[in-house]
């Protein structure tokens, strides 16, 4: 199959794009779920090539032999990372463990590619914090300060200069998004939210681990991390720069039966109990979100399900106020490998290479 | 298969108990999952003989040719739920849709039948409030007062001389178990209440129904019924009695996709954000349950797992206080068909009959 | 969202096609699985527009509100499937239970619009066959001979100028395309065929039904149609035309507990026990496949696994011989609502206009 | 809820048995799936005590921290693996990796402890065969003869007397039982045998592994081992034997996305292509199995599912024999951890121990 649809994907690039102005970028660590996932939207976008997928475990074997899902699609093996090479790139997507792209990145930047880390080495601003969740000490300080928190509905304009992007955690996407209305207008008490959220395994990554097998995981549900989460500091962290004061936050994740997804079930009181006369929350959020192309506000009344973003680079939102009580529950599903970690990776590129911010993310989820 | 298998059970009978002392009993309604889990309990106890199984649409037609995990077990057809015969058992179990068992219960009752709905009819005390949540008018309001609500770790003693048990809803037993020593103990703000439920699609039951196909439910997840659920005053009418006061409660039900199981997490805070001194939380909870046969409470720091009580009649649970902070988050789970529902119903079928609380009951989760 | 994306979809149509040019097509029953994936092709297809989506039983509801991931793809309400409407469209799908499109069918051929069937009304030339199959008078017994059956790897040219395309079964399209080689190169038993295929659950449909609620299918596994299944006669008839003979085959369907996916087990005898001196079988799949885009024969002593066609139309297969004995098998995957029913309606779409084939068909699969 | 549970266990068992003669047994490599589902059939058994669970590994932890369904049921902790203490127990179960049990056993069988190995260790009688499927030397090859192949269908009064059984591998026991009535009366031919198989995930163990987690196996289906796998001549020995002579079998397993079950679909050519005057298929299944207490003959025409035996030590059966052709399909489903594994294990010693050969095994299995 593989030579036919080579050909007839330079003639569609021919027709979309610009095969003078085609970008090389590299994927370092794509063993991983969130790697195979980024291989996957970029093997179609019309203006990047995938130059170099690397692996220091599988240097030589065929990147397709790994996941056949690629077979026609991707003519290349795994290389070993090494930087020269590497900064050939425009741009270096790290798909590895936390704690390796602050190693490579500032040789990286210093040789003009640019980086976008989708592990959580750049995410937090306080170094002490951060080495206290992630366990190690941090290997390039000055950098976490440069770093833009890749999270385009509030830092669209500081993404598209970045030389360093730190994607947003996929909790943290799916918890960030729902509140953000709510705390922009003001409108909840910032000590009172608890984001109960759920999901699917996928999140736990490609590692040989007992707790992820299918006869673990596969038929229950459970709550993990209770006492404490890594997405915890990062997602107060966001928040309170939007609510402009500190603020407290229960965070209880859960494990979903099943491969992609996440769910937040957000909840938060209004302050003094009450919505502001004259306050439409629906419109609110519809306005909030009118001008993006991956949030999308749904219907008041409306629940949304993971499915409807599943493989999708959206995340949907619904508000509601049980009983037209003191306390609000927001809905906020997305898929944690497409706009919780890969394709929110590919919009952060789009906007820094200028291209249209839906370049090569703009399918539906895949529903049933 | 079946007459060996029969012969053998009846002289295990002979072991286990004495079979001129065999309480006949029937079940109503058979063709949902609670009833043939109801079935699945009862054919294995030692004490009881299932002598009726009803089905008005499906009159004259085996039960294993229904739910062939039973052939060999059960050697009846579905009869019609003829209030006559239905008199000669000792005890009637209801495990029909909400509304009917109302109408059949005065006769059973006249008659000397003792009755244990497995549906709503008699959960909730206040009438109007039960209409306007299930839509209709109630057909024997006395009744209603008279009924015991069957949650065995609260109404032990009027259970076992109640002539009708309304066997609580599978999210109130969860969230309920998860709560009573918290409030039995003034330690929480009854306003601060939420109760984050996921379960499996069981729950939904046996209707034909494109919302609980494999396809729509089988690799998603949502929430339902944010707006409102029956199960909030059914719940919020058993914890006020056990605070003593009124008390608000948000109670959003999510759907999971698994077929059994209900994980409750639920949030309160303590009242002045503070554990009085020498609490100790763990202890309390421990204490409270440790004499009864179906509540276990996990170590300290624990994450309890629906697959761990799949098939048992168990509430496992675990209470936590993440950073030693003002709120205190609890986590429930049970088997929504057995102690959410048919193994309750057997749990206050052994009291009532003044038998062993655990007859029947005495099983292991099948985990994996 | 809506907005938005709508404008950048216009801009990218404008990259990549010629608007002038865009065909209309049109969608009748579009509220099953069939229907709604045809959607999700479509909309991103770069040279059709979806003018028309009709369902009766929903005229003037949203589309998006019953699949919510096609929200901002697609701004259209249903409505009722008139023919004069429809001969607006250059082409029309059937996404109709069997018996439909039968009768709509000849007065949009002579209006000079293009018909695919994605039911099987014009699968089975034999109409005494059919009939007796499928329980049924057929309306129009000419136009089943006039009709192409749409298996572009057998009948590309015919498909081109087909006025009125029979779209095949998904199991008849696992099947043929994993024996064809064998069957074109005479070097197997035609009588000594067996195909064991396993189904994912959307092949059943979205009707409700308790056989394929999650709790029914959701974690078990069983045949069904061990006596006779409909696909059989469709794929004798296909299978003894490659053959140029007539043929036994004992075909058995099993349901997975899964959506999408089809996994078809292949077993058949060696003539005389023996591959023919100087037969590589593995070369000769290669070989003949070697120009199909959408057929992938994998590396030799491979296991296709039905996640890496998810959402792909893609078929793609491995031929062994085990222990070099006188049986082969051999694997063949699809997605059953890709490849075997929507992405393959889509390439025969392209082919009666001209168009290339992949397009709107050049997604991997979705793995993990 | 521990010690309560514990005195009611106590207090049943002298319903049951008799306490003086209980008798003690051992799990050795209990921290497998079949090492805990042996637990959860033991702890409830009537006339056993578990006495000692081993795991070098894990020393001095409980149990029930590993398998919390065990909470209440067993007051353990993994002790090592030492002979001296294994050999108090009359009976020790080997749960272990293949190749383990035949460095143990023949100590413990000269101290006078019977064993039943879970492993393949004494399965083939063929000490080549053996070792080039399980690459390695046989450690002690004069108990391999002496070893009872433990079906209890096919070798009841040898296992009675058995000082050490092997317990049949899961894909045996289900194609073994399947076409047991069609060698015995000579009606196929044994060479045209297929046994297309299909295990859920729990079949391929507790290790953490890439290949089973959740994200890998849980939403897909694949074939596995096409060019040969273990149990292909475990199936043959005891088919040959069974038939008196030689026979090809064609042995072909899948993985299904689920935990617990295992469907083979057993294909054979009759001799002549037809039934002998007079014979009724389904009256010779009934008639083999009809005192057999675990196999379920369903009647014609059904389609056994695996849910229907989930949990349950039970293999279910139907015979077809589609359009009365020259083909039969015979459908077997079993629990692969019960009536495959742990079940069939407790099975056998109930026959070596002189019990209810049902004691601890009865109860239908969980469905849905």
């Amino acid at each position: 199959m593989y030579p036919l649809i080579k050909r007839i994907i330079q003639c569609f690039r021919g027709h979309k794009g610009n095969t003078s102005t085609v970008k090389k970028v590299a994927v370092v660590g794509a063993t991983g779920y969130t790697g195979v996932e980024l291989l996957r939207l970029l093997v179609n976008h019309p203006d990047v090539e995938v130059a170099q997928v690397t692996s220091r475990a599988n240097v030589g074997s065929r990147v397709d032999a790994m996941f056949p899902n690629l077979r026609g699609f991707l003519d290349l093996e795994f290389s070993a990372p090494e930087p020269e090479q590497l900064a050939d790139c425009e741009l270096v997507f790290y798909a590895t463990p936390n704690g390796v792209a602050m190693k490579g990145v500032p040789q990286l930047l210093d040789a003009g590619t640019r980086v976008i880390d989708l592990a959580a080495d750049f995410r937090i601003k306080n170094i002490d914090t951060w080495s206290q969740w992630y366990g190690m000490e941090h290997a390039c300080p000055d950098l976490v300060a440069e770093a833009v928190y890749g999270l385009p509905e509030l830092n669209r304009e500081q993404v598209k200069n970045a030389r360093l992007v730190a994607n947003p955690g996929c909790y943290p996407t799916a918890v960030t998004l729902g509140l953000v209305p709510l705390l922009e207008n003001g409108l909840i008490d910032p000590d009172s939210i608890i984001a109960d959220t759920k999901s699917g395994a996928s999140g736990a990554g490609r590692q040989a681990n007992v707790g992820t097998l299918l006869c673990e995981a596969g038929d229950s549900f459970k709550a993990y991390g209770v006492q404490g989460h890594r997405h915890q500091p990062e997602i107060a962290q966001t928040l309170s720069l939007v609510a402009g004061q500190s603020l407290g936050l229960t965070f209880v994740p859960h494990l979903l039966p099943l491969i992609r997804g996440i769910h937040a079930t957000l909840y938060s009181n209004l302050i003094k109990g009450e919505l502001p006369y004259g306050t439409d929350l629906q419109a609110m959020y519809e306005q909030r979100y009118k001008d993006e192309p991956f949030v999308d506000v749904m219907p008041a009344g409306a629940h949304p399900e993971t499915r409807s973003v599943r493989g999708a680079n959206i995340c949907r939102l619904a508000v509601h106020r049980p009983q037209q009580g003191k306390r609000l529950v927001v809905l906020s599903v997305i898929d944690n490998l497409v706009k919780g970690a890969a394709g929110q990776a590919v919009q952060n590129m789009n906007l820094m290479f200028g291209l249209p911010e839906q370049a090569g993310l703009n399918s539906p989820g895949m529903l049933p």
